[in-house]
């Protein structure tokens, strides 16, 4: 599978983002209304530099009995993430995420988040791919290209 | 794919659970200590009752601004969740999975859960079982079997 990071996966978005001094409460807050399971921290200049998520709500802040509305982001966040570029291909983020057992990759450029590509939008490009090889696959063995 | 839940995706095994009234924070540091990202509650016969994941933790707990020590896992748990059978078959899983949006089924038999089924194990399997037709189709079309 050849295709991109961008725009084969994700399109390029406006990605909801917060400050290293927000409360873990207001990252819980976005996460929900937003409806997603990770968010990114940027700095006064809107440089990416840091990741939020549910994982680490449940185990930096709930597991360790942290008050969420006393608590900044910056005590959990993971600072300095991996990241994809718009142009990196998806078979190798796949095994990225995989081999790392990340769920969520933020895609930056020029140091800012212009997207959020989760595992699971990897995996269903992937099989989309696969499933289409194999129906490409038996059109030529079985021939329908040339009856129709 | 004709792949059954278990043993093929998952095999039998004993899944960390807890109470209803055991504490959310209690919730969490199981998620943290065994690795997982959703636990499951049982009654006092060890039978599936509801299911907590690390987004119930985000939402229900850390958004809400509620106390993990003080809240029971019974004031946030899902309950009655759906669930897998040991022989439903992984492509229907995957379906159900897609559709609802969930990424985590308990495998349940005579009412106790044997399993917890990802749709990342889900994907990896489907991944696998494509990648591995087109291998038998090239296969074929190419001569390589005869060629051996």
């Amino acid at each position: 599978m050849q295709w991109k990071i961008m725009p084969d996966i994700v399109k390029k978005q406006t990605i909801s983002a917060l400050k290293a001094d927000n409360t873990v409460h207001e990252a819980a807050t976005m996460m929900a209304k937003v409806n997603v399971a990770a968010i990114v921290i940027e700095d006064a200049k809107g440089l990416l530099t840091g990741i939020v998520t549910e994982r680490d709500l449940t185990r930096r802040v709930v597991a360790k009995g942290l008050d969420p509305k006393k608590t900044p982001i910056a005590d959990i966040m993971s600072t300095n993430p991996d990241t994809l570029a718009p142009d990196d291909s998806a078979s190798d983020a796949l095994e990225l995420m995989q081999s790392r057992h990340f769920r969520h990759l933020p895609v930056v450029e020029d140091g800012k988040c212009v997207g959020m590509v989760s595992i699971r939008d990897l995996y269903m490009a992937v099989k989309s791919s696969l499933e289409e090889n194999i129906r490409e696959t038996e059109a030529f063995v079985f021939g329908d290209r040339y009856d129709a």
